[in-house]
C-alpha cells in the first residue's frame, strides 16, 4: 500500500488515469486540436529562433509532451518549445558552433539533457523553494529584456534583409511582405476576436483561436500560387525523431552546465507561475517539486529526440485551459496531431515563408514586454523598480544568462540592504491606555529613567552593528536612563551574532548602571534564548508585555483600566 | 566654518590635538613603551610568517602608525602587522613569487596599497555597512581555521626541521630548544602575571607585560653566549624604510585585487570590533567609515615603506588601552621607539632565534582558536554553528580567502533560507480578552467563517510562494471560510512580489467568495500599500487591530471589557 502511494506520488498519472471519463476526453480533445494549431507554427518559429533546423521544433513538441503527462502535477500545463528558452539556447550555442550544423544540433540536445537532469535533481531533492528567489520584478525585467532581444534578432528575417549587398527594390518588396504578414497576424489576434464576439458570430472563440493558423495556410498558399520571391523555411524531412542519447564530453559539460541551469530555471519559473495560478482557480494544488520532475523528464525526452530545451508557458497554457483541457492527456493528443501533421504536411510546411514565422515570434515577444509593470512596481517601491530595470538592462547589454543572474543578485542585495537598515522607534504610552506608540508620531507619556525601543526587524548579523550604533546614539541623548527596554513584537528571530551584540552592549552599559530588559519576546525566539547562556548575561528581566514592563520598571502601580 | 568642520571630520586629529594635556601625554607615553615592547618581536615574527624578510615587519610598524594617527576615529586602536593578515599575505603571494625575493616584497607592498585604496574607497563612499555581512560565527570560524593554519605552518620553524635530510640527534636538540622557548613564553604570560598579582609584587602588571620581551632578550643572550646552534633571523639593515611607491602592473592588479579585498575586510573587522567595544566602555563613538579611511591610509603608508598589509587587532589594542593610551599620539610614540630600536638594536635583533619567534606566533594563534564559541553558538542555533564549521573547514581545505568568502556565502544563504520559511499561526481569541493567540498552543474561541492568520516574517519574493501555498493549504481544510484575515503585526515590509501574490490569491479566491482582509498593518508598510493600486484589488478591509477586525467580520458587538 505504502509503495503504491509513493509510486503514485512520482507518477500522478496513476491518480487521474483510472478516473478518466468520456466528458474529460471531450475537453482534452478540443484543447489538443487548438493547441496543436497554435504549436505547429510556434514550434517551427522557435526552432529557427534557437538557430536550429525547423524540424527540431516539431521533434521537441512530440515526445516531451507524452513523457510530461506521466509526471505532471499540473493538469493543464502545455509543455513545448518557448520563445525565451529558444533565445537563451541561441545565445548559449552561437559562440560554440555554427548555427544549423549537426554539431550545433547535438549541443542543443545536450543542453536539453543537462537542463532536464538539473530540474529533475532539484525536484528529487525537494529543492523547489530555491526558485522563489527570483522576484516578480526580476522575472518581468528579464522577460521584457529578452523580448526586446528577440524582436531585434527577428527583424532581419521579417524584413528579408540579406547578408549580401541588397538591391533597393527587391529589398523594399521583402520588407513590405514581412510588414504585411505582421499586420495581418496582429489583426487575426484580438481585433478579430473582438469583432467576432461583438457581432455575436457563432463559435467566435474557436474561429478566433484557429484564425492565425488559417491565415498562415492562406498566406503560404498565396506565396506558392503567385510564386512570390521570399525566403521559405525549406526542405523538411517527413520522418519522426529517432531516439538518440546525446553523448556529453567533459568539455561540453564545462561549457553548458551554467547555461543549462539558467535556461531551466527561467523555463521552470514561467511554468510554475501559470500552473499555480490556474490550479488555484480550479481549487487544485500544485506540488512544485513534482512539477520540477515533470519538466525535467520532458527536457530529457527533448534531448533524446534531437530537440532543444522545453518548458511550459503563459499564453499556450492559458489557451489549453480555456479550450477545455482537463488532464495531461490533452498534451498526449496534441503530440499525436503534431506527429501526424509533420508526417503528412511536411512538404507543405516547408513552403512557409520565414517572414511569416518571424512575424509570429515578434507578436509573441511584443506581448511579453511589460513596461506597465515597471511603472507599477516603481510606484510601489523604488527598489522593486530598480530590480526590474537592472535585470532588463543586464539582459540587453550582457545577454539573457548574465541578466537573470545579475537580476537575482540585485534583488537579494536590495533585500539584505533593507533588512540591514531596521526601523527603530522610541515608544511612549498613549495616556490612559495600554498602548505604546512612536514618541515622534504620537503624544505620549514617558519616564526619563526608561528608554523603551521597538525594533521593527528580525535581529541578525546583517543589522546587529547598525542596531547597536542606533541604541548607543539614543542613550547618548538620554543621560538619565537606568533601563533600556527592547520591545521585540516585530522580531521574528535573533541570531547568535545579534544576541552577542546585545550581550556586549549590556556588558559595556553596566559601567553606566543601565539594565537591558526585553518585552514581547515571541515563542520561537524565546526558545533559542533559553537554550543559551546569553539571556543570563542581561541585567534586566523579560516581560510579557510593554505595559507590564513599564509598570514594573517605573515602580508605579497605576490603574490602567480604560 | 563649514569647511573647518568638514576638514575635522576627515582629520579627527584636529579635534583631539588642540586639547592635548600633560596628563594625556603620561598615559600615551606609558602605553607606547609597553606596546613597542610587544610589537618589536611580533612585527619580526609576522613578517617571517608573511614570507618576508624580518625588517619588513619593522617597516610596517613605523609610518602606518604615524599616518593612522591623523585619520583615526578610535583613540586606542593599535595598528600594525597582525597574524591573520600575515598568513593571508603568505597564502596569496606563495604561488606568485619566491618567498624572500625582491619580487615577493614588491608584491607584498602592492597588496598593502590595493588593500589601503579599497578600504579608503569604502570609507569615502560611506559603505562601512557592507562589513556587517560577516556574522560572528563566520568571523570566529575564520579566525580559528586560520590560527590552525598558522600553527601548522610555524611548527617546522619551532622544531627546527630542515628541508635537507636531518640527523636525529641535532634534530632532537632543535626540537627541545623550540619547545623550551614555547613553554617559557607561555609561563611568562598569564601564569607569571597571576603569580605576581597573587604575591602582590609592586608593578605586577608592568612586569608581566614586559616579561615576554625580557625573556626574549635573555634567551637571545644565552644563545649568543653559549653559541647554541639554532637558526637566527639573520642580518638586518639598520636603515629606516625609504618611501617608494609600488608600481602595479595590470597583471599584478588582476592577481591581487580579490585577495586585497579579502585581507582588508578581515583586518578591518578585527579592528572595528575591538575599537567599538573599547569606545563603548569609554562612552565614545566610533565612526566606522572614518575608521575605514584611517586603516586605508595606514595600509597605503605600509605600501610606501616596503611593508605589507596592516590592521588593528584584539590583543595589542586591548594592551594599549589598558596601559593608559588616551589618543593616537600613543601610536606615534610607539612608532618612534620602534624606529629607534631598529636603528640601535638592529645587530642585536638579528641574533633572535627563529624558533623563539615561531613560539611567539604559535602562542598568539592558540589563543585565537575558539571551539568554545562553536559549542555556544551551536547550542543557541544549529545554523550559527554550521556557519562556524563550514567557514573553518573551508579555510583549512581551500585556504583563508576562499574560507571567508564561503563563510559569508553560507551565512547569507542560511539567513535567506530562514526568512523563506516563515512561521504562520492560525489565531483565535483568548476568551474574555482582546488577545489573539495560536490556536494550537492556547485554548481559543474561533468563528468557522473567519480564518485569522498571523504571519511572523516580512513578506518578500523569497517567501511569498511559500506563504501562498500555506494559506491555500489552510483554506483547503476550512471549507466554511468567508473571510481570510492576515494579521501583519510582525510584518516589517511587503515587497511588490509579495503584494502581487496576495492580490492574485484574492483574484482566485473570489470564485469561492472569500475576502482577504488585513489587520495591524505597520505605518511604513501602509505607506507602500497606499502608493499602489494593489490594495484596492483586495475585496476586504484594513483593520487597525485583530480585535476590531474579528468584531466587524463576525458581526457581533460584544462587550470585551475585562
Amino acid at each position: 500500500m505504502k509503495a503504491t502511494q509513493a509510486l503514485a506520488k512520482f507518477f500522478p498519472i496513476l491518480h487521474w488515469l483510472p478516473l478518466y471519463k468520456k466528458r474529460t476526453f471531450a475537453g482534452d480533445l478540443s484543447a489538443s486540436l487548438i493547441v496543436a494549431a497554435l504549436l505547429i507554427p510556434q514550434s517551427l518559429a522557435y526552432a529557427l529562433l534557437a538557430g536550429l533546423p525547423a524540424q527540431a521544433g516539431i521533434y521537441a513538441s512530440i515526445l516531451p509532451l507524452i513523457i510530461y503527462a506521466f509526471f505532471a502535477s499540473s493538469m493543464v500545463q502545455s509543455v513545448g518549445p518557448m520563445a525565451i528558452s529558444a533565445v537563451m539556447t541561441a545565445s548559449t550555442l552561437a559562440p560554440l558552433a555554427l548555427a544549423g550544423s549537426a554539431e550545433y544540433s547535438a549541443l542543443a540536445a545536450s543542453l536539453a539533457l543537462l537542463s532536464g537532469l538539473f530540474l529533475a535533481a532539484l525536484g528529487f531533492m525537494q529543492l523547489g523553494f530555491v526558485t522563489q528567489f527570483l522576484s516578480h520584478p526580476v522575472i518581468n525585467g528579464f522577460t521584457s529584456g529578452a523580448a526586446i532581444l528577440i524582436i531585434v534578432g527577428q527583424a532581419p528575417f521579417l524584413l528579408g534583409v540579406q547578408s549580401n549587398t541588397p538591391q533597393l527594390f527587391p529589398q523594399l518588396q521583402h520588407a513590405m511582405f514581412g510588414l504585411s504578414c505582421l499586420s495581418l497576424l496582429w489583426l487575426a489576434g484580438s481585433p478579430l476576436s473582438k469583432l467576432l464576439h461583438h457581432n455575436k458570430i457563432p463559435y467566435a472563440s474557436l474561429i478566433a483561436k484557429l484564425s492565425p493558423l488559417l491565415l498562415m495556410l492562406m498566406v503560404t498558399g498565396i506565396v506558392y500560387t503567385l510564386d512570390i520571391k521570399t525566403r521559405l523555411i525549406g526542405a523538411f524531412p517527413a520522418t519522426l525523431p529517432t531516439i538518440i542519447w546525446p553523448a556529453i564530453s567533459l568539455n561540453t559539460l564545462s561549457q553548458l552546465w551554467l547555461p543549462a541551469i539558467t535556461i531551466s530555471l527561467a523555463g521552470f519559473l514561467q511554468s510554475i507561475t501559470i500552473a499555480q495560478s490556474l490550479a488555484l482557480k480550479a481549487r487544485r494544488n500544485i506540488d512544485s517539486n513534482q512539477e520540477l520532475i515533470g519538466l525535467g523528464a520532458a527536457n530529457i525526452a527533448a534531448a533524446a529526440s534531437a530537440g532543444f530545451p522545453v518548458s511550459g508557458g503563459f499564453s499556450r497554457t492559458a489557451v489549453n485551459a480555456a479550450s477545455g483541457a482537463n488532464t495531461p492527456m490533452a498534451g498526449v493528443m496534441t503530440a499525436t496531431w503534431i506527429a501526424l501533421a509533420a508526417h503528412w504536411l511536411g512538404d507543405y510546411l516547408a513552403l512557409l515563408p520565414q517572414a511569416l514565422l518571424a512575424a509570429t515570434i515578434i507578436l509573441v515577444a511584443i506581448r511579453l514586454i511589460d513596461f506597465n509593470f515597471l511603472a507599477r512596481s516603481w510606484r510601489y517601491d523604488w527598489r522593486d523598480g530598480a530590480a526590474f530595470i537592472s535585470t532588463a538592462l543586464a539582459v540587453l547589454i550582457f545577454g539573457p544568462m548574465q541578466g537573470i543572474v545579475a537580476g537575482a543578485g540585485v534583488s537579494i542585495l536590495l533585500f539584505l540592504y533593507r533588512s540591514s537598515q531596521p526601523h527603530i522607534a522610541i515608544v511612549g504610552r498613549i495616556a490612559g491606555t495600554e498602548h505604546f506608540r512612536n514618541i515622534h508620531r504620537f503624544t505620549t507619556q514617558t519616564d526619563p529613567r526608561i528608554v523603551a525601543v521597538r525594533i521593527d526587524e528580525s535581529l541578525y548579523f546583517g543589522n546587529s552593528a547598525k542596531i547597536q550604533a542606533e541604541l548607543i546614539h539614543i542613550l547618548a541623548q538620554t543621560p538619565a536612563t537606568e533601563h533600556l527596554l527592547l520591545i521585540l513584537s516585530a522580531v521574528n528571530s535573533i541570531d547568535y551574532s545579534a544576541m552577542e551584540t546585545i550581550s556586549l552592549l549590556q556588558e559595556n552599559l553596566r559601567a553606566r548602571q543601565i539594565k537591558i530588559h526585553l518585552a514581547e519576546v515571541k515563542g520561537p525566539v524565546m526558545d533559542h534564548l533559553r537554550r543559551s547562556e546569553k539571556l543570563s548575561t542581561l541585567d534586566g528581566e523579560v516581560f510579557l508585555s510593554t505595559h507590564s514592563a513599564m509598570q514594573a520598571l517605573s515602580g508605579v502601580k497605576e490603574d490602567f483600566s480604560i
